[in-house]
């Protein structure tokens, strides 16, 4: 089959690998399309994400589609050619956070994409058959593939406690703050409004439902009636952080899902005299049924936010899409022939 | 002022009464429009309703809403003008019920229209000013009275823990049922399956939203797919109640909403082997601002319930609505000249 | 190696059986001691329970202390040598249910003697490497067996969010409501009051920390003070569920352990009007940590109970215990030479 | 009637002031003792906290117990005679945080000893009803006033989700730090280690029940074995804050109870990657009804805290006794003849 293989910092290629076999309670997925995510373009373009470093050649790509074609050992469902949704980390399923319902804090997780773990920039992949998700048939290959990052947004949700009137604040119009917009009206939100420093993302934003928007250039989200009860922090910049806190109601929650560091001052009084909450999300867990569920309920529109689409040999310029045009938001690759 | 006054079983008069004087803490308000309950046609043909005997003259209605024309001493919020929606229950605020957040259950409760508190059905009540609610001028009288109600459908919501993707079946499509059919869909449930045996309700529900209906004469809500995860109960009908329960998936939840009766026999060997939560529903707490938040961001239509509209004269005949005609679902009278 | 095996009602004989062989990712534990539950015993006398029916030979016990004498492929902890308290479900770990947390209600658990799973009456069983829990030196073998029946009281500590403060009304003082009443009091219940029948184990709940004991020949629950704020039924009898859930506090919680059956008639208006949340419980998750801490930590005698201990040849004595001794609590079988 | 009062920093005098009235809903409480706060000392050292400053003449004392000797309007109960322990803030009862069961949120809070609302160092204060809260006999005078301090580390627990066999890390050993480890024992906690620099603190947290310390000038306390789920951090120092969430296990809930500043640098990415909690807790809500059972069951020893007392004309030695005496943890003036 064919892969594109990152062999180190802006050198990608295409190359040819043996089909993977499916082991025991694993499916084989002839992949349909692939997200390209922030993380594999910095990946690219540095070779690293903090500790993890890319020291052998390594497939990129953890927002996967496709269809199964072969069942592992004692793999009953789902059944070959089901179209499936790949959730790309998979724990070991039996420590403390597992058996607790937090498999995403898995020590022994293994997740797509993450040295030295191949991702789904390939004709085929494998995965445990019980993170192969079974899609309806009116959902498309790309929303197939963009489940990965919705789920994102409906784990922050939840992390959020949003839940029908809330008034959530996002911070960041990227494609994580834009599913986190569309997740938060899913889950009943009836303010959300959005910061960014991005006019046209800003526009999508308001096109996605977004009832209130922010130029954080020149205007604050505090300008802006009653306070949230929510923050959905998905730019990572520490003064936003601290800004989007200081703007919560009391007993706010703070949902942390940019990557904002390691020492990131925090206003604590304002944390403490309301009782506010600070938390992060590490990738997501249970999410898909969801995902799916409000994608095929019309709550979600994931396609619109799709700005390109390539082959496995385009991978290079998918991987550059962003940095080549600003209105770019989220590009697909389509491994197949 | 004029008040419909219920004298006994079948026995409502429109009589002169004052104004009443809005004391400490408290707002007078110019009722416009005030939806008739269940509980209202209750008392009216039987005189009580369980322990709570009407044993002197009483104004019935407690969804009402209005507009402020007085202030009592100490007020400063909500303004003369400033057009409301009644929250019908005070508590005492300082039980421990009340401390804890649950004023639902205070002890000390005085509800609107429950011997021995007057109602709503005048030209005139007062309420205590932070149970009275401002409402925004795109939310119309009658919605604003039917805001009451909402908040039955709410709080089942809330208590049932329904969140974005869930599964939830609503058993009776009453004006209870399909408040609670409406709000499921607000608090994000992409399945609401409702089941009544009134083929012109079903109907209504689905135009409401619900995914899927069943005629309770000749279907089971197990017919279809996967088991909900939530079950809101609004018949009170003890078969259908031990039916919802069993239909339920594992840890799922059953909100118990319509009157049930003492000595119901529920399958204990299905709430205990799925762990299901059983819990029922006495009124709300803290739900206006979430029911106002939804009508105006237009997520739930109560106007689309209004069957029949009254002036206080014809209250007789807004109690009898239902009885005359199968179609009614909720009638309002509009107290003003 | 022997087991002893259940071949049909009142016939328990010791037989040599092959010692079995610990597949990927189990270990092989040699026996130290194994709690008789009332479910072996009810095996014992009908046959069944329910729908569980004894249609092949089965070995009893599920509440099982050993030692890790062999490890199966790919397991690296426990080593062996460690003591161990076994863990008698173990469950696919890739449900929905699983993923969630609730491994307790995973559809494909394997639970120890329940047909037809056999159970630890053995001098070896195997187990799954994550469901053999290490224990420390201090905790001896009858105590890290009972580390089963514990956790059925944790997991209804848990259900019935029992925190610093509760008020508890623990029905029915066999072995789960002795465990109960210790996990309520370890979970810092300051008023744990005690029903039954047994004028012997109501003396024994005293001398394990209840704090009020009620005869139910003659005295009611609600003959005592403030209501419990929870109710851990550990009866089944129906009488006793419906009056245990009528002593309850407004929002209280009823977590129903004993089985009560199908068809239990129970007070949906009290219910109702308080908002109280009924549940049950299937099993246990996650608890083994919990109670390995608190017997560890002196919290929680389990060695009290045992009123008596017999070797393998003696389990028919052990499954009958009961029925010749009404002081009788918990009985031990020592598998060992 | 005398009360010791606060004219600048350094400046308390004890002056003759009229008793007060009890207005309505209020009772008058004659005062039996008072325990010295770091927020009392610090108001007399520096005449201001953050934004709140001596502008007038300020009765200093928040913890206060006393006797009820007369009732204002409308109140029933406590009756006259009754001991009670007073809760030192009075919410507005109406705003959204206290119908929500927040109102140790409330905007409109009225606290004891906070300028320009006087304490209770005085043979007199009113306060309302629902917040004189009844003690039994067995508990003494200066018990009954420490429940104030005591409220703070059970509301710490609460926010942490203490529960049984929970491993807690409280960092400094100051009053605070001591309630919050008896809290937290008392919460089911089966791992307590304090960490301080003071070797006498230490040893009495010790004495209380702690399970390990550390002395933070040497040691760090993730040289303990497995890492705590819940930090209560009590010394308000950046750097032990930070170390603090460092030291956290996956999904660990951080509690920060000491006053830590405004800009506080925190280690984010360890939020996110752990999904931990970090909340602030602001003072308390429900928490006597908890602290009175907790006390009187002999969980929680005040008493022991207890290193000096004196009457009111000792009060400006009770200020500076922390100040004189390093040993000092808490002094209690009894105002009484």
């Amino acid at each position: 089959m064919r892969a594109a293989v990152l062999r180190g910092p802006g050198d990608v290629v295409v190359e040819e690998r043996p089909v993977p076999e499916p082991g025991p309670g694993e499916v084989l997925v002839r992949v349909t399309a692939v997200g390209v995510c922030g993380s594999d373009t910095h990946y690219y373009d540095h070779g690293r994400i903090g500790r993890y470093v890319v020291e052998a050649p390594l497939v990129l790509g953890h927002e996967a589609a496709g269809e199964v074609v072969a069942l592992g050992p004692g793999v009953t469902a789902p059944a070959v050619g089901q179209r499936v949704s790949v959730e790309p980390g998979v724990p070991d399923l039996t420590c403390a956070q597992c058996l607790a319902g937090r498999y995403n804090l898995c020590p022994g997780m293994r997740f797509f994409a993450t040295p030295p773990v191949d991702g789904a920039l390939a004709e085929y992949v494998t995965v445990h058959a019980a993170f192969a998700h079974p899609v309806p048939d009116g959902l498309g290959n790309d929303a197939a593939a963009l489940l990965e990052p919705l789920s994102v947004g409906i784990w922050a949700c939840r992390r959020g406690g949003v839940t029908a009137g809330s008034r959530v604040l996002v911070v960041g119009a990227g494609p994580i703050g834009l599913v986190s917009v569309q997740a938060a009206l899913a889950f009943g939100a009836t303010e959300v409004v959005v910061s960014d420093v991005n006019p046209a993302r800003l526009a999508l934003a308001r096109e996605l439902g977004a009832t209130a928007v922010v130029d954080a250039r020149s205007e604050r989200p505090t300008d802006l009636g009653d306070p949230p009860g929510v923050l959905l922090e998905c730019s990572g910049v520490p003064a936003a952080i601290a800004e989007g806190i200081r703007a919560l109601d009391r007993a706010g929650r703070a949902v942390l899902v940019g990557m904002g560091g390691d020492e990131v001052p925090l206003p604590l009084s304002v944390v403490q005299e309301r009782e506010l909450e600070v938390t992060g999300t590490f990738r997501y867990a249970g999410t898909w049924p969801t995902a799916i569920a409000l994608v095929a309920a019309g709550r979600v529109d994931l396609d619109r936010l799709v700005t390109g689409s390539y082959d496995l040999d385009g991978t290079e310029d998918a991987l550059t899409a962003r940095r080549r045009d600003p209105g770019s938001v989220k590009v697909v690759v389509r491994p197949g022939p």
